[in-house]
Protein backbone atom coordinates (compact mmCIF):
# COMPACT_ATOMS: atom_id res chain seq x y z
CA UNK A 1 0.00 0.00 0.00
CA UNK A 2 1.57 3.24 -1.26
CA UNK A 3 2.00 5.86 1.17
CA UNK A 4 4.13 7.98 -1.11
CA UNK A 5 1.16 10.12 -2.14
CA UNK A 6 0.26 11.21 0.90
CA UNK A 7 1.72 14.72 0.71
CA UNK A 8 -1.23 15.56 -1.62
CA UNK A 9 -3.56 13.50 -0.06
CA UNK A 10 -6.30 14.74 2.73
CA UNK A 11 -4.22 12.74 5.26
CA UNK A 12 -2.75 16.08 5.71
CA UNK A 13 -5.74 18.00 6.41
CA UNK A 14 -6.84 15.17 8.24
CA UNK A 15 -3.68 15.59 10.96
CA UNK A 16 -5.04 18.88 11.18
CA UNK A 17 -8.63 18.57 12.01
CA UNK A 18 -7.91 16.50 14.78
CA UNK A 19 -7.05 19.69 16.54
CA UNK A 20 -9.64 21.22 15.71
CA UNK A 21 -13.48 20.31 16.46
CA UNK A 22 -13.05 18.40 18.99
CA UNK A 23 -15.67 16.71 22.23
CA UNK A 24 -16.65 19.72 24.01
CA UNK A 25 -17.89 21.62 20.79
CA UNK A 26 -20.74 21.92 18.72
CA UNK A 27 -21.52 18.49 17.62
CA UNK A 28 -21.31 17.35 21.14
CA UNK A 29 -22.47 19.81 23.91
CA UNK A 30 -24.88 21.44 22.03
CA UNK A 31 -23.48 24.49 21.87
CA UNK A 32 -25.14 26.55 18.78
CA UNK A 33 -24.15 27.75 15.76
CA UNK A 34 -25.00 31.24 14.77
CA UNK A 35 -24.27 35.30 15.30
CA UNK A 36 -21.17 34.27 17.62
CA UNK A 37 -18.84 35.17 14.94
CA UNK A 38 -15.20 34.07 16.38
CA UNK A 39 -16.51 31.81 19.10
CA UNK A 40 -15.26 29.16 16.78
CA UNK A 41 -12.25 30.34 16.29
CA UNK A 42 -11.43 31.48 20.02
CA UNK A 43 -12.40 27.68 20.88
CA UNK A 44 -9.83 26.40 18.01
CA UNK A 45 -7.30 28.40 19.59
CA UNK A 46 -7.41 27.87 22.73
CA UNK A 47 -8.15 24.56 22.29
CA UNK A 48 -4.87 24.25 20.10
CA UNK A 49 -2.75 26.20 22.64
CA UNK A 50 -3.86 24.32 25.67
CA UNK A 51 -2.91 21.28 23.81
CA UNK A 52 0.39 22.09 22.99
CA UNK A 53 1.91 24.43 25.33
CA UNK A 54 2.45 24.27 28.98
CA UNK A 55 -0.70 25.96 30.51
CA UNK A 56 1.71 28.41 32.29
CA UNK A 57 2.26 29.63 29.06
CA UNK A 58 -0.57 29.87 27.63
CA UNK A 59 -1.56 33.36 27.28
CA UNK A 60 -5.18 35.06 26.65
CA UNK A 61 -3.09 37.40 24.05
CA UNK A 62 -1.85 34.64 21.95
CA UNK A 63 -5.19 33.15 21.69
CA UNK A 64 -6.69 36.32 20.70
CA UNK A 65 -3.72 36.59 17.85
CA UNK A 66 -4.17 33.23 16.83
CA UNK A 67 -8.13 33.51 16.40
CA UNK A 68 -7.70 36.81 14.97
CA UNK A 69 -10.00 38.63 17.72
CA UNK A 70 -9.22 41.20 20.74
CA UNK A 71 -7.89 39.18 24.16
CA UNK A 72 -10.73 41.94 25.72
CA UNK A 73 -13.31 39.60 23.92
CA UNK A 74 -12.26 36.37 24.79
CA UNK A 75 -12.41 37.59 28.70
CA UNK A 76 -15.39 38.53 27.87
CA UNK A 77 -17.24 36.00 26.39
CA UNK A 78 -15.33 32.64 27.80
CA UNK A 79 -14.18 34.92 31.22
CA UNK A 80 -10.57 33.95 33.09
CA UNK A 81 -7.98 32.04 31.22
CA UNK A 82 -9.05 28.81 33.65
CA UNK A 83 -12.47 28.91 33.06
CA UNK A 84 -11.75 28.90 28.97
CA UNK A 85 -9.39 25.70 29.11
CA UNK A 86 -12.37 24.14 31.16
CA UNK A 87 -14.58 25.43 28.15
CA UNK A 88 -12.01 23.59 25.59
CA UNK A 89 -10.56 20.83 27.18
CA UNK A 90 -13.76 18.67 28.47
CA UNK A 91 -13.47 15.10 27.65
CA UNK A 92 -17.06 14.58 29.19
CA UNK A 93 -19.55 14.86 26.67
CA UNK A 94 -16.92 12.01 24.68
CA UNK A 95 -17.30 10.52 28.08
CA UNK A 96 -20.35 10.18 28.18
CA UNK A 97 -21.71 8.92 24.96
CA UNK A 98 -18.97 6.34 25.06
CA UNK A 99 -19.81 4.96 28.47
CA UNK A 100 -23.56 5.03 28.06
CA UNK A 101 -24.06 1.39 27.35
CA UNK A 102 -24.16 -2.04 29.69
CA UNK A 103 -21.14 -3.77 30.72
CA UNK A 104 -21.91 -6.48 28.60
CA UNK A 105 -22.23 -4.73 25.40
CA UNK A 106 -19.71 -2.08 26.12
CA UNK A 107 -16.70 -3.21 24.23
CA UNK A 108 -18.37 -3.07 21.15
CA UNK A 109 -20.39 0.21 21.98
CA UNK A 110 -17.20 2.38 22.52
CA UNK A 111 -15.37 1.11 19.08
CA UNK A 112 -18.76 2.20 17.31
CA UNK A 113 -18.90 5.35 19.36
CA UNK A 114 -15.40 6.28 18.85
CA UNK A 115 -16.01 5.87 15.15
CA UNK A 116 -19.10 7.63 15.04
CA UNK A 117 -17.81 10.83 17.07
CA UNK A 118 -14.49 10.83 15.11
CA UNK A 119 -16.42 11.12 11.90
CA UNK A 120 -18.97 13.67 13.33
CA UNK A 121 -16.52 15.94 15.21
CA UNK A 122 -14.00 16.11 12.30
CA UNK A 123 -11.49 14.56 14.43
CA UNK A 124 -10.93 12.64 17.55
CA UNK A 125 -12.64 12.97 20.83
CA UNK A 126 -9.58 11.96 23.11
CA UNK A 127 -6.29 11.55 21.51
CA UNK A 128 -5.16 15.56 22.03
CA UNK A 129 -4.16 13.90 25.45
CA UNK A 130 -1.63 11.92 23.85
CA UNK A 131 -0.29 14.97 21.49
CA UNK A 132 0.28 17.01 24.93
CA UNK A 133 2.66 13.86 25.52
CA UNK A 134 5.05 15.21 22.74
CA UNK A 135 6.44 18.12 24.26
CA UNK A 136 9.30 18.44 27.27
CA UNK A 137 6.83 20.48 29.59
CA UNK A 138 4.44 19.17 31.89
CA UNK A 139 0.75 19.31 30.00
CA UNK A 140 -0.22 18.67 33.84
CA UNK A 141 -3.82 19.50 33.54
CA UNK A 142 -4.68 18.09 30.29
CA UNK A 143 -3.20 14.42 31.36
CA UNK A 144 -5.17 14.80 34.92
CA UNK A 145 -8.25 15.87 33.11
CA UNK A 146 -8.26 13.00 30.79
CA UNK A 147 -7.87 10.99 34.09
CA UNK A 148 -10.60 12.62 36.20
CA UNK A 149 -12.85 12.65 33.15
CA UNK A 150 -12.26 9.56 31.50
CA UNK A 151 -10.19 7.05 33.06
CA UNK A 152 -11.94 7.36 36.72
CA UNK A 153 -15.00 7.42 34.78
CA UNK A 154 -14.65 4.14 33.53
CA UNK A 155 -13.14 2.79 36.66
CA UNK A 156 -16.30 3.90 38.46
CA UNK A 157 -18.12 1.82 36.00
CA UNK A 158 -16.66 -1.62 35.81
CA UNK A 159 -17.07 -4.75 38.37
CA UNK A 160 -14.44 -6.59 39.58
CA UNK A 161 -11.10 -6.18 40.78
CA UNK A 162 -8.42 -4.34 39.61
CA UNK A 163 -11.07 -1.89 37.63
CA UNK A 164 -8.85 0.87 37.65
CA UNK A 165 -6.14 -1.28 35.99
CA UNK A 166 -8.87 -2.41 33.45
CA UNK A 167 -9.98 1.32 32.92
CA UNK A 168 -6.64 2.37 32.27
CA UNK A 169 -6.10 -0.29 29.54
CA UNK A 170 -9.18 0.33 27.87
CA UNK A 171 -8.61 3.68 27.47
CA UNK A 172 -5.60 2.71 26.02
CA UNK A 173 -7.36 0.82 23.32
CA UNK A 174 -9.44 3.70 22.42
CA UNK A 175 -6.43 5.81 22.09
CA UNK A 176 -5.09 3.35 19.98
CA UNK A 177 -7.37 2.76 17.79
CA UNK A 178 -8.04 6.80 17.33
CA UNK A 179 -4.67 6.91 16.71
CA UNK A 180 -4.22 3.96 14.44
CA UNK A 181 -7.33 5.36 12.04
CA UNK A 182 -5.63 8.65 12.04
CA UNK A 183 -2.31 7.43 10.98
CA UNK A 184 -3.77 5.22 8.07
CA UNK A 185 -5.94 7.73 6.66
CA UNK A 186 -6.47 7.83 3.90
CA UNK A 187 -6.04 4.95 2.41
CA UNK A 188 -5.30 2.40 5.43
CA UNK A 189 -7.06 -0.67 5.55
CA UNK A 190 -9.00 0.78 8.49
CA UNK A 191 -10.00 3.94 6.68
CA UNK A 192 -12.00 1.16 4.17
CA UNK A 193 -13.35 -0.75 6.50
CA UNK A 194 -17.40 -0.30 7.70
CA UNK A 195 -17.15 0.42 11.37
CA UNK A 196 -19.03 -2.55 12.26
CA UNK A 197 -16.41 -5.02 10.78
CA UNK A 198 -14.12 -2.56 12.39
CA UNK A 199 -15.98 -3.42 15.93
CA UNK A 200 -15.95 -7.25 15.05
CA UNK A 201 -12.28 -7.09 14.64
CA UNK A 202 -11.14 -4.71 17.52
CA UNK A 203 -14.49 -5.00 20.06
CA UNK A 204 -13.20 -8.24 21.76
CA UNK A 205 -10.21 -6.75 23.32
CA UNK A 206 -11.94 -4.38 24.58
CA UNK A 207 -14.94 -6.38 26.20
CA UNK A 208 -12.40 -9.05 27.27
CA UNK A 209 -10.90 -6.08 29.68
CA UNK A 210 -14.55 -4.52 30.65
CA UNK A 211 -15.41 -8.85 31.93
CA UNK A 212 -12.52 -8.61 34.54
CA UNK A 213 -9.86 -9.88 32.20
CA UNK B 1 -5.92 8.68 42.98
CA UNK B 2 -4.71 12.16 43.35
CA UNK B 3 -3.37 13.47 40.28
CA UNK B 4 -2.57 16.67 42.15
CA UNK B 5 0.93 16.19 43.14
CA UNK B 6 1.59 15.39 38.65
CA UNK B 7 3.42 18.45 38.47
CA UNK B 8 5.54 17.71 40.54
CA UNK B 9 6.43 14.68 39.97
CA UNK B 10 8.18 12.22 37.87
CA UNK B 11 5.69 12.41 35.08
CA UNK B 12 6.41 15.54 34.22
CA UNK B 13 9.81 14.72 33.26
CA UNK B 14 8.43 11.63 32.18
CA UNK B 15 6.16 13.13 29.19
CA UNK B 16 9.54 14.88 28.36
CA UNK B 17 11.47 11.74 28.05
CA UNK B 18 8.94 10.33 25.92
CA UNK B 19 10.38 12.04 23.09
CA UNK B 20 14.00 11.70 23.59
CA UNK B 21 15.55 8.56 23.88
CA UNK B 22 13.37 6.46 21.37
CA UNK B 23 13.98 3.57 19.19
CA UNK B 24 17.63 3.98 17.21
CA UNK B 25 19.27 5.49 20.31
CA UNK B 26 21.92 3.90 21.80
CA UNK B 27 20.18 1.28 23.61
CA UNK B 28 18.53 -0.45 20.73
CA UNK B 29 20.79 0.03 17.67
CA UNK B 30 24.06 -0.59 19.58
CA UNK B 31 25.58 2.74 19.06
CA UNK B 32 28.68 3.11 21.22
CA UNK B 33 28.67 6.15 23.95
CA UNK B 34 31.78 7.35 24.22
CA UNK B 35 34.21 9.98 22.91
CA UNK B 36 31.72 11.77 20.49
CA UNK B 37 30.56 14.58 22.34
CA UNK B 38 27.44 16.07 21.16
CA UNK B 39 26.39 13.24 19.02
CA UNK B 40 23.45 12.38 21.68
CA UNK B 41 22.54 15.89 22.41
CA UNK B 42 22.39 15.92 18.13
CA UNK B 43 20.12 12.81 18.24
CA UNK B 44 17.80 14.32 20.62
CA UNK B 45 17.22 17.72 19.25
CA UNK B 46 17.24 16.08 15.37
CA UNK B 47 14.11 13.89 16.72
CA UNK B 48 12.40 16.21 18.81
CA UNK B 49 12.54 18.62 15.61
CA UNK B 50 11.58 16.22 13.16
CA UNK B 51 8.57 14.64 15.28
CA UNK B 52 7.55 17.94 16.11
CA UNK B 53 7.92 20.41 12.78
CA UNK B 54 7.29 19.78 9.21
CA UNK B 55 10.17 18.18 7.61
CA UNK B 56 10.55 21.29 5.25
CA UNK B 57 10.45 23.31 8.12
CA UNK B 58 13.22 21.34 10.21
CA UNK B 59 16.87 23.28 9.77
CA UNK B 60 20.12 21.95 10.30
CA UNK B 61 21.25 25.64 11.75
CA UNK B 62 18.15 24.93 14.11
CA UNK B 63 18.77 21.47 15.21
CA UNK B 64 22.40 22.48 15.93
CA UNK B 65 21.27 25.55 17.73
CA UNK B 66 19.71 23.41 19.87
CA UNK B 67 22.06 20.80 20.32
CA UNK B 68 24.89 23.47 21.18
CA UNK B 69 26.93 22.63 18.27
CA UNK B 70 27.82 24.03 14.65
CA UNK B 71 25.77 23.18 11.99
CA UNK B 72 29.06 21.82 9.97
CA UNK B 73 29.25 19.26 12.58
CA UNK B 74 26.05 18.08 11.93
CA UNK B 75 27.04 17.67 8.37
CA UNK B 76 29.67 16.03 9.13
CA UNK B 77 29.07 13.42 11.35
CA UNK B 78 25.29 12.87 9.88
CA UNK B 79 25.13 14.45 6.12
CA UNK B 80 22.57 15.69 4.72
CA UNK B 81 18.99 16.47 6.59
CA UNK B 82 18.04 13.75 5.07
CA UNK B 83 20.42 11.12 5.99
CA UNK B 84 19.98 12.90 9.16
CA UNK B 85 15.88 11.66 9.15
CA UNK B 86 16.86 8.40 8.34
CA UNK B 87 19.35 8.00 11.16
CA UNK B 88 16.77 9.80 13.93
CA UNK B 89 13.73 8.12 12.69
CA UNK B 90 14.26 4.87 12.69
CA UNK B 91 11.38 2.81 13.89
CA UNK B 92 12.60 -0.64 12.47
CA UNK B 93 15.32 -1.76 15.35
CA UNK B 94 12.15 -1.88 17.73
CA UNK B 95 10.08 -3.03 15.43
CA UNK B 96 12.62 -5.84 14.52
CA UNK B 97 12.13 -6.65 18.76
CA UNK B 98 8.91 -6.22 18.57
CA UNK B 99 7.85 -8.69 15.83
CA UNK B 100 10.50 -11.72 16.61
CA UNK B 101 7.93 -14.48 17.98
CA UNK B 102 5.66 -17.38 16.59
CA UNK B 103 2.31 -15.70 15.96
CA UNK B 104 0.72 -18.12 18.60
CA UNK B 105 3.13 -16.38 20.97
CA UNK B 106 2.87 -12.49 19.46
CA UNK B 107 0.47 -11.02 21.76
CA UNK B 108 2.11 -11.85 24.55
CA UNK B 109 5.62 -10.70 23.13
CA UNK B 110 4.45 -7.66 21.80
CA UNK B 111 2.96 -6.47 25.38
CA UNK B 112 6.05 -7.60 27.30
CA UNK B 113 8.73 -6.32 24.57
CA UNK B 114 6.99 -2.91 24.43
CA UNK B 115 7.23 -2.76 28.66
CA UNK B 116 10.75 -3.63 28.25
CA UNK B 117 11.95 -1.46 25.50
CA UNK B 118 10.11 1.46 27.31
CA UNK B 119 12.13 0.30 30.62
CA UNK B 120 15.08 0.32 28.21
CA UNK B 121 14.69 3.52 26.20
CA UNK B 122 13.40 5.71 29.47
CA UNK B 123 10.76 6.29 26.63
CA UNK B 124 8.11 4.68 24.17
CA UNK B 125 9.47 3.52 21.11
CA UNK B 126 6.65 3.97 18.94
CA UNK B 127 4.43 6.99 20.56
CA UNK B 128 6.17 9.88 18.99
CA UNK B 129 4.46 9.22 15.55
CA UNK B 130 1.03 9.87 17.74
CA UNK B 131 2.71 13.07 18.43
CA UNK B 132 3.15 14.19 15.06
CA UNK B 133 -0.70 13.91 14.30
CA UNK B 134 -0.65 16.48 16.95
CA UNK B 135 0.19 19.57 14.87
CA UNK B 136 -1.85 21.07 12.05
CA UNK B 137 0.65 20.53 9.33
CA UNK B 138 1.92 17.31 7.26
CA UNK B 139 4.24 15.27 9.28
CA UNK B 140 4.14 13.07 6.14
CA UNK B 141 7.72 11.16 6.40
CA UNK B 142 7.19 10.62 9.93
CA UNK B 143 3.95 8.99 9.12
CA UNK B 144 5.05 7.21 6.02
CA UNK B 145 8.15 5.37 8.03
CA UNK B 146 6.01 4.13 10.66
CA UNK B 147 3.73 2.15 8.31
CA UNK B 148 6.58 1.09 6.14
CA UNK B 149 8.24 -0.15 9.18
CA UNK B 150 6.11 -1.04 11.09
CA UNK B 151 2.64 -1.59 10.11
CA UNK B 152 3.44 -3.14 6.82
CA UNK B 153 6.40 -5.71 8.29
CA UNK B 154 3.68 -6.70 10.69
CA UNK B 155 1.13 -6.97 7.62
CA UNK B 156 3.88 -9.21 6.13
CA UNK B 157 4.20 -11.31 9.03
CA UNK B 158 0.28 -12.16 9.41
CA UNK B 159 -1.52 -14.58 7.96
CA UNK B 160 -5.10 -14.97 6.85
CA UNK B 161 -7.84 -12.43 5.93
CA UNK B 162 -7.24 -8.79 5.91
CA UNK B 163 -3.62 -9.04 7.14
CA UNK B 164 -2.83 -5.28 6.31
CA UNK B 165 -6.50 -4.66 8.24
CA UNK B 166 -5.28 -6.56 11.61
CA UNK B 167 -2.07 -5.36 11.29
CA UNK B 168 -3.21 -1.73 11.40
CA UNK B 169 -5.30 -2.39 14.37
CA UNK B 170 -2.24 -4.55 16.79
CA UNK B 171 -0.39 -1.25 15.61
CA UNK B 172 -3.47 0.55 17.03
CA UNK B 173 -3.06 -1.39 20.50
CA UNK B 174 0.68 -1.10 21.28
CA UNK B 175 0.49 2.64 20.38
CA UNK B 176 -2.56 2.68 23.08
CA UNK B 177 -0.61 0.74 25.64
CA UNK B 178 2.41 2.86 25.36
CA UNK B 179 0.04 5.69 25.60
CA UNK B 180 -2.14 4.61 28.63
CA UNK B 181 1.37 3.76 30.41
CA UNK B 182 2.79 7.17 29.64
CA UNK B 183 -0.80 9.08 30.75
CA UNK B 184 -1.12 7.51 33.99
CA UNK B 185 2.32 7.57 35.34
CA UNK B 186 3.74 7.67 37.96
CA UNK B 187 0.62 6.92 40.25
CA UNK B 188 -1.44 5.11 37.54
CA UNK B 189 -2.44 1.59 38.30
CA UNK B 190 -0.61 -0.02 35.12
CA UNK B 191 2.79 1.62 36.55
CA UNK B 192 2.40 -0.49 39.52
CA UNK B 193 1.34 -3.34 37.87
CA UNK B 194 3.86 -6.16 36.83
CA UNK B 195 4.76 -6.72 33.06
CA UNK B 196 3.26 -10.32 33.40
CA UNK B 197 -0.19 -9.51 34.90
CA UNK B 198 -0.03 -6.20 31.82
CA UNK B 199 0.36 -8.87 29.64
CA UNK B 200 -2.55 -11.46 30.89
CA UNK B 201 -4.75 -8.44 30.48
CA UNK B 202 -3.87 -6.97 27.00
CA UNK B 203 -2.38 -9.66 25.41
CA UNK B 204 -5.72 -11.56 24.61
CA UNK B 205 -7.10 -8.63 22.42
CA UNK B 206 -3.73 -8.35 20.28
CA UNK B 207 -3.70 -12.41 20.27
CA UNK B 208 -7.29 -12.22 19.12
CA UNK B 209 -6.04 -10.06 16.30
CA UNK B 210 -3.03 -11.72 15.24
CA UNK B 211 -4.83 -15.05 15.47
CA UNK B 212 -7.37 -13.81 12.44
CA UNK B 213 -9.96 -11.84 14.25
Amino acid sequence: MSTADESTSPATADAGRTVRPQAGASPVDGEEEGPETGRDAIIRAARRAFTLKPYAEVTMRGIAAAAGVSPSLIVKRFGTKEALFNTVVDFRPAATELFTAPLPDLGRHLVLTMIDLRDRLHGDPLLRVVFSLGIEDERTLLRARFREQVTDRLAGLLTGPDARLRAELVAGQLLGLGATLSLHRPDGATAQTRAERLADLYAPGIQHLVDGG
